[in-house]
Formats: structure tokens, C-alpha cells, sequence
């Protein structure tokens, strides 16, 4: 029984706001339950230095959790002067996952960047950013054909993502906080809408997991996935 | 005449939203207009070291804004490795007129840290971060009541704040961005409930102004500030 | 009565020594009683890069207190790698009261640094840097056309600024270190020559203070102000 | 076919070779083929502070690659400032899965760090960090139980990782850089000797990969991890 | 011939102001003809940590140039926010050199740290700190036994420090900057009173130097040393 | 007598393997004794920004401990964020001596960078730094012209470097670390082939030394050094 009386499969209920702010190119509200990610996507003209001269665009991402979004109230990175591995770890996740998502070359020497700020945490910070993210980054992309700066639509398919883990012996999707934090595996799976996979970090935190316990996490998530993507396309239209 | 067609003396509509996020013992959405600002108190047995063994305790706040509060994105400070001049500037400006506000020898060894970050930009986030801050600091305070820390209230009295300036050689009040962008003068003033000046920071961005335009400029702050007390004091109850 | 027997309007022993040192194009030592502040004035070709393509100069200024400047040894702030919030309070400070004094089209793409930096600090450090630096910063000018680079003076006037607050109730000027360290109110304010503001910055250390105290205090500033005028001139000359 | 002339299934030839320094209580130069990483095991009395007062141990790792490890050299991350995102995420990775390989009550309050420094980089550094860490975890721990710090073994099982991957349409073991670097998929899998998964992290660099790619990718790594086990295990008699 | 018309042999006036600032238990500005150091000596009970609990006591070095000590302004260490390599080698050595004049264990548990601030710039700035910081040391210490933290004086004997090269072929003493920009051969020697070597560092900026050199470098530096111990000790009575 | 049963003027046994790693112009593993130190000499185009149309070449170096290289681990510079002030002045003696070894105006416009990354300390690895440093370099110069980078050799003469010092009142060459540690004093010395001395560091790390004992420590380099000369000598043929 989980804590939420939420069946195996069950996801949060969840909601995706567009237009949340009124400067960015992109501005994405998405919550999971109590987990609430603002996702705003920039767009800037030019590329960083590593990626000049090759005709291709860049997309890139920053994670943040306002100090006070979980239960207890954890140190500013810009006041201690740097980003924890954690922080880091899934900033490149998100990036990775959106860059995945989109052709590079039709986006043209520019760049986009998403800000996944956490307001509100109650676990599965990582998979709401990338989902609410992916909306953001269309929003910003149609803002870039409306102006003119795109003549095509660059996105070859959308993303969303989701948690899984093992919770007291079975398998659960999109834990929550009280939750994940006692499980003993942990996955994010990141998935496009054509059904196939972008990222899967599968984490033993506990007890090592067996492969037909990775087997049916991934159809728990592929099920939920399914679902994100019909409230992606909602949101959307 | 002001962009927005208001009248010098009048402020943008205000908004204060409590229990804005479900952790921290204080949270607090505050709008003027366009400008939000969140405003997160979190309460903490003990006193940072310099304050060790005085019986007294402690109010320090911490001032963010995101990357894409703003028209285009400035990078995230807790990626370029340090906080800004500015911001800096402003956070101590935060946490010194919160100090004015309450008795440190009633509050205990205690900590209460005030997160204000800036959500979306419009000018004026510094004043509508004290004003917020205060109202999240109160209900903080009324959850250290209600859990037994303490057995009466620290506040002296309620504090707030607001921005007036010389735009197009006339004094006004609570500036967006727009005037704020281009004016002679920009003052910040910080009062308590019983009339008095907490803070007083007068910059003159374009011209030097002069003595008469700092005592019309701290009239129109003054009348602002009372409107203001009336809105913290129904959001409280 | 004040602790040096002053009388409240009475300024501190002012000294303005030029060509101090011999490499910077402006040198200046500012003495106000014990407080002693080195401003050296450096001129460099072109402009930040946020700058560029204006045709305009750029005045900054940096504060740094040697490490026993002060009563007991303080970090130094290249060992801990960090400018702290007062400094870079300070520093912008300086920076814009200067700015103001001049203007950035005659100066052409070129940058003037004053560097602040307390020998010896006894209260009022900022507001003896910003007068000091002033001075420098007109030798730096001078130079500037003794060298051809300038034709015309870009100078609009001079600043000075003094400190000025509310001790054991009374307002006094220029407060010296057992003063300021227990004042209920402290006021910085920077002046033109031509009897206008630059900067008002008034903050309440103990208690809250009245829109009478507030005048009285802007009144003594003005009359000390006048005083460093002279002064400057007589250095000048 | 692979540029080595390998089957899919093929690892590279391994090394391990231990006390390959003398100071530390492990000390291990694992060798993948031109893939050489020096691992480096110290025992230290006492936990890091989260850990305190639980009567636990601690094990972390730390990962670096020399600056000419690489066929370009990279900057040095000690002289650049900080550890760039890839080297956290690398060695969070290696801790967590050393830590799933120990019972951790039985280490008594001692932390073991190892250090995986990479001599010479030709792909899979960080599983060949973590196969090599955990035999030089298992000769630190045999120091400490000769030196009677240790009554009992705390190891659990040992633990072994590979990397999987699609390269040109198949899924291939153990890539080497030139595979690595144009490969459509990587993923990076840690085993324990009892058959069970500890991490699993799957990416798609180019193509999304199918369920069925994942499964092909976990069935090379699972019998190539098989072949890891039996080689410590020669290496460690 | 050198370019102010000395000798070999000559070094430049050397003048010592003790007291030289109010706060610092020893405050010398050392001058060696352009060159100004301020060494300010303060004294703090205990001991930093890996020296805690010996019994013994701890002396330190810090150094720093102001921005425009120098010909050009060079970058203020605190605000690029780290300590140069020169900077840290020059604080390293004038450190050792002064612990070498003193027994730690007659010092007892406290610190003394000596900072030593160059105003002005001319050559010879890091061995101008040594001889003024010795000065300065000494008054530190007969502060101490004034106020009964010492019962006897831990000094072992003076030591002080110049600078000798090889310039257009010749050995010189004292180098100034025009010298010492072009001098083949650039070495500082600190010596004790007692006539014995504490540190020599000799190193060819432009050409190898001979055997032969050396000997007659370390000959004039013997002898100027002389004369600087008589310097102290005049200062000193 | 020496722990080791060495005689005074006796060194280590000293090896010299080049080639050490694959990817580097020039790589060479240099051991004295136990002290073992990985150069890696990389070759790249162009030279810093301060160098810039000079029509000269650059060298330069870094040095580093693998944590735990000595007796008890010691923090990685890369996580502390900042290099120590002894591996800074490590790192500048390395490539001051290097550069002294090289005609900078044949080099062109590049810059060889020599990594010092030392596996394994016993004392001396500075100097074995250097001594094998120069090897690596002189097959990246190679390198350089056999890809027809360099018409001619800039070497102009090779440079190696021993410690020396005085140990229980007896000067003594090549210092491990059991006699390091409790020498009086610590030389370091650096030489060319023509007999000439570029580098000379002493430090009386314990008691002052005498005229005397810096000669017969200066005469037991000077042999030790030929003996350096001729193991490179052989290495290289």
C-alpha cells in the first residue's frame, strides 16, 4: 500500500501551465502532485565557443531547487560558491535529454536555454523538469518561427519522463518524496513519443535489483510516459 | 504621465498570497503588478557563530533572482561561482530592515533565514521582498508560538517598503521597470508601522536632485508605505 | 558631549596629501582624524567590454581595508577568496558617486580605476574614500590633458560626501569609530559642489528614526560638506 | 566489424595489478586494454560529519584524469578551480556503488576513500574505475582487519561494471574511444557477484534505442561482468 | 653603471618608522629608496589547528601589492579572487624566514601574523618585507611581555634580507626595478645577526650564472645585510 | 650514517622510462628511488594571451600530488578548489628551469606544457620533476620536427636538478623522505650541462647554515647532477 493509496501505476495527478512568465520565450509551470518546476526557455542568438563555425545550434539546461523547497532548508549554491554534484549531474541530464529531441542543424547558430527552477519539492524533481522543459522548449521554438529566425520546425519528436523505483518490494511509478526515500532502487527513464528510450539511471540505494525487476520498472514507466505525453499534447493545443 | 497612466502618488495593484509553497514556517507570494516575489521564512534552533552565548537570536535573508525574471537571461550566479555586487547589496539591505523589526532578545537562540526570490521582474523587487519578507517572518513566528519555542512575540512592529523616484523631473512612486530604467533618481525607503525611517537610500541615477525633491520623494513614500501596512495587516488576518 | 569633545557639527582634522605615491596618475593620502585612506587614481585605454562601441568612458573604483586597519586583525579577503558584501557595497558605491562628477562622452573610451584602500580606519572610511578619490581622480583628468588625450575637461563638478548620525539621541557629523560603532543611525551622504545629492544612504543600526531627524541629519551633512569643498580646493591649488 | 577486430561480445585484455604503490592500504593499477587507472584505497578513523554518532562507516571516492590522459590535453581542474560536472557525476557514481558492496555498520565509524586518478584514457574509464576500486577497497579492508580494527569482513559481494553500447546498429561490450565516440548508444552497467544490478545509466549520444537494444545491451554486460568477477578473483589469490 | 650612479656595493637609503600605524601591536614602514612596505604585526591567542595542542607557538605571513604599487595597475587579488603564485611564494617565504628567528616554544600557544602591504614598488619588495617585518615582530613581542602574556623573550636573533644579481655582467646589492627587470641573474639572501644563511634563492632570469657568481653574490649580500642590522637596531633603540 | 646505509654524495637509484603513456609528444615516467613522477610534455599551438606577437614560443608546467602519493592521504586540490601555495611554487620552479633550457624565439609560436603528476613520493620530487621534465621535452621537441614544425633544435642545453642538504650536521645528496623530514636544511639545486646553475633554493628548514656548509652542499649537487646528466643521456639514446 502506498502512503498516497496510489495504485502501482498510478501517477500524481498532473498540471501543466503555460505563459507562467511573461519575459521568457518559453514558460512552463509543471507539477507532480506537490512537486512544482518552473521551466523558462531563452532563446539567444549564437553559439558557446566550443560549438562555433558548425552550422548547428545548442540547447542547454540549469537545475535549481529554491533553498526552501523540500522540509528542511538546504544552503544557496551561489552563496557556497558552487553546484553540487547533484545539481550538476542533473542539469546535464535534462540537457542531454532535450538536445535529443531536437535537430541540431535546423535549429540553426542558435541557442536555447532552459532554466528548471524547483519551487516546491516532493520527489521527482529531474523527470518533472525534463517533461515540463520539453513544453517550454516548443513553446520557444514556435516564438523562433513566428519571428522568422526558424523557417522549419527543428523538433523531431517530443520527450517526457518519468520515475520508477522498487518501494518495499514491488515495483511503484512516480514516487513521491516519502517514498523515494526509503526505496530501494531508484530509475529515471527519459522516452521519446515514438517509444523509445533516451536515458535510463537506474540507482540500487538499498538492496541491488534483479533483471526482472528492471524489466518491469521500464513498463511501469513506458505506461506512464504514454500518459504524460497525452497531457503534453493537451497542454499544448 | 506614467507609462501605465497612473497618477505619481498611486502604486501598482498588490497582492499578497500566504502559505505560497507547504515547507517553510513562513511563505509568502507578494506582487506589485508585474514584479513576484517569493518569500520563504525557515526557522533554525541556534545562532550562527558570531552570535554564540548573547542569549540573542539571529535574522539573516538571502535574495535571488531567477535567470529569466528579467527581459533577457542573465546568468545564474550559483554557476558563475559567486553572488553579484548587487545582489549582495540588496539581500543585507533585507535582512538589516527585518532586524529593526523585531526584538532579538525576545526571539531566543533562534535563526530565521528569509529566502526572497525573484520570480519575474518589474522593477521595485527589492522593496516587495522586505514587504513580503515581513509578513512570511510574522507567520514564522506565529509557528514557533504555536510549537512552545516562544512564549511571546518578538515584533516591535510591522515593516515595509517601497521605491519612489524623479522620472521626467517629477517625483513618483513605486516605479516599474520602464520608469526605473530611465530615471533621475531612484530612492529606496524602508518604515515601521509607527512612522519612523528604517532605511533611506537615495541614488541619482541621471542627475543629482535636489533637497526639495528628497522631501517630495519622501512624502509620496511615506503615503505609500501606510497603503501598504493596510495590505499586510489584511493579509494577516 | 562626544567622546573627542567636538561639537556636533564639528568635522574631524581633514589632510589631503597629493602625489602620495609616484606611479598612479592621481595620488592621493585622505586623512580624517585617524582615519587615513590611500586613492589612487589609474587611467587605462578603452572601456569593460559592456561598455564598448559607445564612445564613452568609464569610472570604477575598488575598497579594500589593509587586514589591521582596524581594532583587531581582520581576513584579508584575497586569502579567502572573496570581495565580502560590505566591500562590494562600498566599492559601487564610490564608483557611481564618481561617475557622477563627470561626464563619459568627453572622456572618451578610456577607464579611470580609483583604488581605495584604508591604511587606517577610525569611522567613516567610505565617505573620506569618496572624497579623497574625488581629488585623485581630478589629478588623473589633469593628466589625462597634460597628455593630449583629453581637450577638454570632462569634470562636471566636485563630490565629497561625509557621514553624518543620531548618537545618544543627538545628530552629529562625521562620526569617528566609538561614535558610529554605538549610534542608533547612521547617514552617508554625497554631495555636489553645486549643492545638490548624489547619494543619501541612512540606515537605523538601534532605533527607528523621524523625518525630523532625518532633515536634521541632511542639514549637518550640507554645512560639512561645504567644509570639504574648501578643502579640496585648497589642495588643488 | 569493430576497428580492434573484437566480437560484440569481446572485453579488452585486463590487468590488475595490486600494490602498484606503497603508502596506500590498497593500491591497484587496473588496465582495459590502453585504459589504465591508478585506484588508490585509505582508510581513515572517523566519518564525515552527516555521519556521525550513528555507528556507521563511510565510503567515497574521488576521479580525476591526468591533463594527458586524453589524446588532447585538458586543463587541470585543480588550476581551473573546480571539478567539472562529468568528474562528479563520475565519481558519485563510484562511491555509490563501493557503498552497495559493504555493510557499512560492520566498518565501525572509519571511512574508506578511493582514489581512481586515470593514467591513460582509451574509453570506459569509469567502469574500469569502479573494478578496480572495489579490489583495492578489498585489500584495505584486509589491512584493517590484520591490524585488528575489523573484526569480521563487512564486504557483502563484490562488484564489478562494464560499459554496453550501440555502435554502427549492434550492441557491442567494453568500447574502446574510437567506438565510444561515435557510438549511437552508451550505457554503463555495475553488477554484484551475485547476478543482481546496481546501477544502471543508459544514454542515447545519437539514436534513441529500443526496449529490445536495452535488452541485448544488459544480457553483454551481464556476461562480460562474469568474466570481471573471475579475473578479481584470480587477481585477489 | 648602475642607473642611480651607486656602487656594487650600495644599497639604496634605507629608513624605518616604527608605530607607523595605531592599531597593530608592531607597525613598521619599511623603505629601501622607492620601495614601501607597511608590515603590521598582530598578536592572537591559540593556534590554527594542525599546531594545536604542542605547546608551541605560530608565526605567518601575509603579503600583498595595492593594485598601483606598480608602473601599471595590476588586478587587486581579492576581487580576481584568488592569490597569485608569486604572491603565495613571497607570504611563504617571509613566514619561514621569521619563524627561523624565533623559538615557537618560548612564544607559547598564540599567533602572531605579519602583514606586509607594499605601497609603492621599486624592486626588492619581498626582501624590504622581511628586514621591516623582523622590526615589526620584535615590537609585537615586546608588547607581549608588557602584558604579561610572555615571561621571557622568545627572539633568537634579528634577521634581515636583500636582494643581489648579476646586472649587465656584474654582481650588484639592492636592485631597484630598472635593474631588476633586465638583471641576468636575481637572488635574495636572509641572514641572521649571527652571520648564518635562513634562506637563499637564486634563480637566472636571463643567463645561467657560474660558481663563481654565486660566491661573490653571496659575498655582497653579507655585506649589506651588515649594514641593515645596524639599521634595525638604531630603529629599534 | 643515512637510513638507507648511503654515502653522503650518494644518489638513489635513478631510472628514466620514456614513452610511459601513448598519447603525449613526450612522456616519461622518472624515478629516484621510491619517488616516482609521470611528465607528460603536450605540444600546442599558439602561445597565452600575454606572449601574443612576440614571434616567441612558451613554456610552461604543472605539478601535482595524487592524493595519496605520500604516508597519509592529503585533499585533492581539484575538490578543495584551489592549488596549494607549495604546488604553485613547485610548479613555477619547473618551468622557470625549463624555459632556461630552451632559445624561446626557435620555439614559434608555441607552447609545450609539461605535467608533473607524481604517483609516488619519497622525498625530492621537485627535483626529480624537473630532471625528468626536461626528457619529456626534449622528445616533444623532437616530435615538433619531425612533424616539420621546428626547422631547428631550440634546446640549448639540457637541465636537471637533486636536492641536497644537511642532516645531523653532514651535508648530504638526493634526500628521501625520512631525511628530509628532519634536515636542518634543504637544497635544491638546478644546473645545466655547461656547469652552470640556474636554480639554487636553500632553506634552513631547522638551524641557519654556515658559508661553509652551503659550498659542500652546492659541490655535492654539482656531482650528483653530472651523474643526472649522463642517465639522460643514456635514456635519450
Amino acid at each position: 500500500m502506498r502512503p498516497s493509496s496510489r495504485t502501482a501505476s498510478q501517477i500524481r495527478p498532473v498540471t501543466i501551465t503555460r505563459n507562467f512568465t511573461i519575459h521568457a520565450e518559453g514558460s512552463v509551470l509543471i507539477e507532480f502532485g506537490d512537486t512544482k518546476v518552473l521551466c523558462n526557455a531563452s532563446v539567444q542568438e549564437g553559439v558557446p565557443r566550443f560549438m562555433k563555425g558548425q552550422g548547428k545550434g545548442w540547447i542547454t539546461a540549469e537545475y535549481s531547487m529554491l533553498p526552501r523547497a523540500t522540509h528542511t532548508r538546504s544552503d544557496r549554491e551561489a552563496s557556497r560558491g558552487k553546484q553540487g554534484g547533484r545539481t550538476l549531474e542533473i542539469q546535464r541530464l535534462i540537457a542531454r535529454s532535450l538536445r535529443a529531441a531536437v535537430d541540431l542543424k535546423l535549429l540553426g547558430e542558435n541557442t536555447i536555454t532552459v532554466d528548471c527552477d524547483v519551487i516546491q519539492a516532493d520527489g521527482g524533481t529531474r523527470t518533472a523538469s525534463i517533461t515540463g522543459a520539453c513544453v517550454a522548449m516548443v513553446d520557444a521554438l514556435s516564438w523562433m518561427r513566428a519571428k522568422g529566425i526558424l523557417k522549419t520546425n527543428p523538433l523531431k519528436h517530443m520527450i517526457a519522463a518519468v520515475s520508477v523505483g522498487i518501494y518495499k518490494g514491488n515495483p511503484i511509478a512516480d514516487l513521491e518524496y516519502t517514498e523515494d526515500s526509503v526505496a530501494e532502487t531508484d530509475m529515471n527513464v527519459v522516452m521519446t513519443e515514438t517509444g523509445k528510450l533516451i536515458e535510463v539511471q537506474g540507482t540500487a540505494e538499498g538492496e541491488p535489483f534483479s533483471f526482472d525487476e528492471m524489466q518491469e520498472m521500464l513498463d511501469l514507466a513506458h505506461a506512464a510516459i504514454k500518459e504524460l505525453f497525452e497531457l503534453q499534447r493537451s497542454a499544448l493545443n
